[in-house]
């Protein structure tokens, strides 16, 4: 990533307020509900008679991010897409973010407007209003820190413990395709730096590359769930990859799980990539990550009205805990699910 | 600071969420308001008719803190008043917080414990339930990024913009002391660099030294205001300096100040240390910034119901925007107010 172009603009040069008000002048805000945004000490949020429901991530150069191969547009949109996700995991709105960020004089104004340009892209798409947030520098990378706010109304909050024995277990889009993507992007630094004459070879690849750079969080899910009339009894955003996010609901849910392994969505493109590599692409869904689709748990009852629904996948389902957490192989094996998390995230960095 | 203690456990041993749970066990929520706190994907707070006020602060290891000489139980500490500060500067109650972490294995489980054992001090202090947040790796420094969510009525927010004419400025506490006491820990860090064998001398300068590593946000000073029946035309909480934050309430409010050098508040503790360094008191509290006192104006009609509280002092009056912002200082001579902010910051680092 280039940083030095001839339009660099030094930090030092607008000061702190100058660069907050730079930084935020093309925020617009939408919400009704948005009786304050930024400008002052905190942002005010109107309620009547909603929930508001607030997640919080943070995102580290060299730990969630390579800026050799993340341009930062992309970087700015993931971010918030991420924190959403958490938000539609509860089946509720996002409608309001703060966005906190630690930078290096490294970086040039021309950079921080790329990536406020890719956050507010991915506001404007879904309709949330940035209303506050924090700019601090930093001696070395970037730090980016997302506050999601949305509301929803009492009796609609799914949370993770609701799942029941003998709910069917679900999964939206298909899996294992940003990770494939960010091994991609990993080769071809690799290369990169062993010749910097070699121009990255990503020709084919542009669905999973998008996957791990560009991922979109699920409001449609939440959408056609509405539609159908199905409030999930539980439900997850998968970050960390399928087995650790099927282990937090049935340990929250105190029940066990069967899950098949050959009814696992993975696409076509993740599945030869990963075989490019020597992976398995199965392990590619169950512990890759970054997929940020949604798995949720319904009432066998609703089968009927789920049963012909594209956008979504049933994978196995909720057993008594007493059997525990396993997966179903193609070959007929019975294999117990391990979570991954902090271990997966390493490996990524 | 040593990390190396013998009672050291590897955050790996954990993993990620065997740390989170670790470290989020000692949580207690108290509000009513709190439906969900840790363990989902977010954070639901029921709001009736009240409004929702949020703010976020993120600090820097290198930038905001020096690990050298500040304990971690008071960086914790610290970290959660610096943001319960700016949601009673909007003359709100705080309720609930969302913290998030990014740590290297430099840091042991131990020394984390001590960062949430000051957190959870304030939040006990101030009533605050800790519903959520996010704890992930990093290459080098320590990171604090956290969100605090509070409650007020429509009409008792108070914002930076409705300063008028002809009203009073206050402020609550002392000013300067915060700076100073980063004065004395800096110097005491260069002769032990120096000469290790040398104890650090910080005898005599408890408050000042307190003032910096544990600042108290002024909860109280709501409540006076709220018991004498005066609602402030503008209030902000005293971060960056009190030249800056008056600038702030001016540039919004579209007023100018008169603000007298001789009613500044400074503890004699303050001014001898500073008259130590050779610096100027005043300066010391219109650049210092950090004390988080709050920085309000009121109508002059509420001049009777104040003038015998000891918890303010009057330094002020709201002028015609035509007539600048000026200081005039103790010799009649007339100062136009300059703002600091990213440089005062810079230089804290």
């Amino acid at each position: 990533m280039d940083f030095d172009n001839i339009n660099r603009t030094e930090l030092a040069q607008l000061g702190e307020f100058g660069l907050i008000k730079h930084l935020t002048q093309h925020i617009k805000l939408t919400h009704q509900s948005t009786i304050k945004g930024v400008g002052d000490d905190a942002a005010v949020i109107n309620n009547a008679n909603l929930q508001t429901v607030i997640s919080t991530d943070m995102l580290v150069e060299g730990v969630h991010f390579d800026l050799t191969y993340v341009p930062l547009k992309h970087l700015g949109f993931k971010s918030v897409a991420v924190n959403l996700s958490d938000i539609y995991a509860m089946n509720a709105e996002p409608k309001q973010i703060l966005v906190s960020i630690a930078i290096s004089n490294r970086f040039s104004l021309e950079a921080l407007e790329e990536l406020y340009a890719g956050m507010l892209l991915a506001c404007n798409k879904y309709n949330i209003d940035l209303v506050g947030g924090d700019t601090t520098t930093n001696q070395s990378g970037l730090v980016i820190s997302i506050t999601a706010i949305g509301t929803a109304k009492f009796d609609d909050i799914v949370y993770r413990n609701g799942a029941k024995e003998s709910n069917l277990l679900c999964v939206s889009g298909d899996l294992g395709g940003a990770y494939m993507g960010l091994q991609i992007l990993e080769r071809e630094k690799t290369i990169f730096k062993d010749n910097p004459k070699i121009q990255p070879d990503l020709s084919g690849k542009d669905y999973i590359l998008e996957r791990q750079l560009k991922p979109e969080p699920r409001k449609d899910i939440i959408d056609v769930l509405k539609k159908l009339a199905i409030k999930p009894t539980a439900m997850i955003d998968i970050s960390d990859g399928l087995s650790s996010e099927i282990l937090h609901i049935c340990t929250q849910s105190e029940v066990g799980v069967e899950l098949y392994e050959e009814k696992i969505p993975i696409d076509q493109l993740t599945f030869d990539t990963a075989r490019e590599f020597n992976l398995d692409p199965t392990l590619c869904a169950l512990s890759g990550g970054e997929d940020y689709e949604l798995l949720f748990t319904i009432d066998i009852g609703d089968y009927e009205k789920i049963k012909n629904v594209k956008e979504f996948t049933i994978i196995g389902h909720i057993t008594n805990k007493a059997k525990g957490c396993n997966m179903v192989a193609k070959a007929g094996t019975v294999h117990e699910l391990k979570a991954q998390g902090w271990n997966a995230m390493q490996n990524k960095a």
